[in-house]
C-alpha cells in the first residue's frame, strides 16, 4: 500500500543567527544568500550583535553589567528596540525581498506573537527583559502558509504595552517548539565555531553528536560551559517540545552537513 | 426586492497620524485609544515626528537641508529606519496589543508590502528618498482580513535590499487607494490642525468641504499653502483612485465628526 503523504506535516527550518554574522555585512550578505536556499518553509531569528552596544556608546548610555550580565534600563530598551526591531531586521528584510525571498520582519509585539513575562526582581534586577511566556502558533503558521518567511527579532511585549528585551536563542527554541505541533521542525544554531568543540581553542576538536548523558560529562568537565551552556539547555528543551532535530554550527555552514547535532537520549 | 449585502466589501478605515502626536506619549495614547474604538477593518499610517530629528542631533549627524527640502543621505536612512520601523513602530503596537487591538506592524519592505523607487536625482538629490510604485495589495488584504490591524512605518524598499524613506502622507495615499477595490476605503489625515483652515491663526475659520474648484481658488489666494498642498493633492488623488472618503483632522478629534472633508467634483 502507498505511503499516505496527504497529511504529512511540511517541513520548517527555524535558523538563529547573531553576534558577529549581523557586525559583519558580507558575511550577513553570504549568510542570508545561503538562507534563501533552504528548501521548505523556513524562519529567521536574529540577535542584534554588538550594533547595540555601539550605539549605546554613542549616545552615551552607559552598558549596564551586573554580575557579567547586561541589565536593559528605559534608554537601553529603546535602543536595542531600534537595532533589533528596526535597522538590522529591516536590513535583513529588504535584502532577503532583494533574493526573491518574501521575507516579513515582526518582533514579539507585532501581532500578539510572542508575549513575554518581565523577568522577576531578584537577587538582580535585569530591568526590561523578558522570559518567553506564549507563542502564538496560529499567526506564525498562517504567516508561513501564506509562503512568507518570518524575521524575528528578538523583542518581545507583556500584553501589558511593555516591549521587553529577549534572548534570541530561547525566542528561536520556544518559536521552535510552538510549531512543533504542524511541522517537522529543525532548529539550526548559529554562530561563529564550527559547533561545540572539545577544545575552544582548536576548531577541528568538534564534537558531532551530543546527548544528554554526553551533556552531563561535558559540563562536569568543565568542556562546556559559559554562553555554550543555556544554549545547549534551550537546544535539550527544543527536543524535548518535539523539535525533530536541533544543530549548532557556523553561519558559513548553513548549507553543509556539518556542526554538532544534538540528540535526546536514545535508549536501545 | 431587498438589497443583496452578500458581496458588499467591508469597510477599511485608513488613519495617518504624525507630527506633534508621534512627540507626546500623552496624546499619542488618547488618540490609541480613539483608534481602537474605530469599527470594523482599519490599518493605521505613523509618521516619525521629531525623534529622528533629535537621534541625529545626539548622534551628531547633521540634518542635511537644500531649498528647505530634507535629504536622507547613509546615517540618516538608518536613523529613520531605528526610529520609524523600531522605536515608534513598535511602541505603538505594544500599545495597541495593550488594548486589545491585534496590531502587526511593517514597514514597506515587509512581505514586499510597498515598493518605491528612490527619487531620480535632478535639481537636488534627495538621497535614499523613495516615492511609492506598487502597494502589495493582497498582503494587507490578507493581513486585514486575518483582523490583524496592519500599523505601518514611511521605510519602503525598491526590491534592490534598499531602504527607502518615503512620505507618511503619500503611503497612506497609496495604501488606502491600492485597497479601494476590496473595501469602502474611508482615509483620515489627523494632524495638529482642526482641519483645513482660512485663517490659518483662527481654529474656528475651518473649512468643512473642499472640491476640486474651491482647492483651485484656495491655493490661488494663497489661503492654502506649503505642506498642506501636498496633504490636499494626496487626498484628491487618493478620491480619484477610488477611496470613498478623505477627510482632514485633528488628531484629537478622531471620532468626532468634523474635520475638513475633501469631495470630488459634483457634477449637477
Amino acid at each position: 500500500m502507498p505511503i499516505d503523504y496527504t497529511h504529512k506535516p511540511s517541513h520548517l527550518t527555524v535558523v538563529k543567527i547573531g553576534g558577529a554574522v549581523v557586525d559583519d555585512p558580507e558575511a550577513l550578505n553570504r549568510f542570508l544568500a545561503d538562507f534563501v536556499r533552504i528548501s521548505g518553509h523556513k524562519l529567521l531569528v536574529h540577535g542584534g550583535g554588538r550594533a547595540a552596544s555601539t550605539l549605546c556608546r554613542r549616545l552615551d548610555i552607559p552598558v549596564k553589567m551586573v554580575d557579567g550580565r547586561r541589565i536593559t534600563d528605559r534608554p537601553a530598551l529603546d535602543v536595542a528596540t531600534m537595532v533589533y526591531a528596526g535597522l538590522v531586521n529591516k536590513q535583513i528584510v529588504a535584502r532577503l525581498q532583494s533574493l526573491r525571498c518574501n521575507a516579513l520582519g515582526l518582533c514579539g509585539a507585532d501581532g500578539g506573537a510572542i508575549r513575554a513575562v518581565k523577568r522577576p526582581v531578584g537577587e538582580i534586577d535585569y530591568g526590561f527583559v523578558g522570559d518567553v511566556a506564549e507563542v502564538d502558533y496560529e499567526l506564525f503558521g498562517n504567516l508561513i502558509h501564506s509562503d512568507l518567511v518570518p524575521v524575528v527579532a528578538p523583542i518581545t511585549h507583556d500584553s501589558h504595552g511593555n516591549l521587553l528585551n529577549t534572548n534570541a536563542d530561547t525566542v528561536a527554541q520556544a518559536i521552535a517548539e510552538a510549531l512543533a505541533d504542524r511541522f517537522h521542525v529543525e532548529l539550526i544554531y548559529c554562530f561563529e565555531q564550527p559547533g561545540v568543540l572539545a577544545d575552544p581553542a582548536d576548531p577541528s576538536s568538534l564534537i558531532p553528536r551530543i546527548d544528554p548523558s554526553l551533556y552531563a560529562l561535558l559540563k562536569a568537565d568543565g568542556v562546556v560551559s559559559g554562553g555554550m551552556i543555556p544554549k545547549l539547555d534551550n537546544a535539550f528543551k527544543a527536543l524535548a517540545g518535539g523539535v525533530g532535530r536541533v544543530v549548532i554550527k557556523d553561519s558559513a555552514n548553513l548549507l553543509r552537513n556539518t556542526g554538532t547535532s544534538i540528540e535526546p537520549l536514545h535508549i536501545r
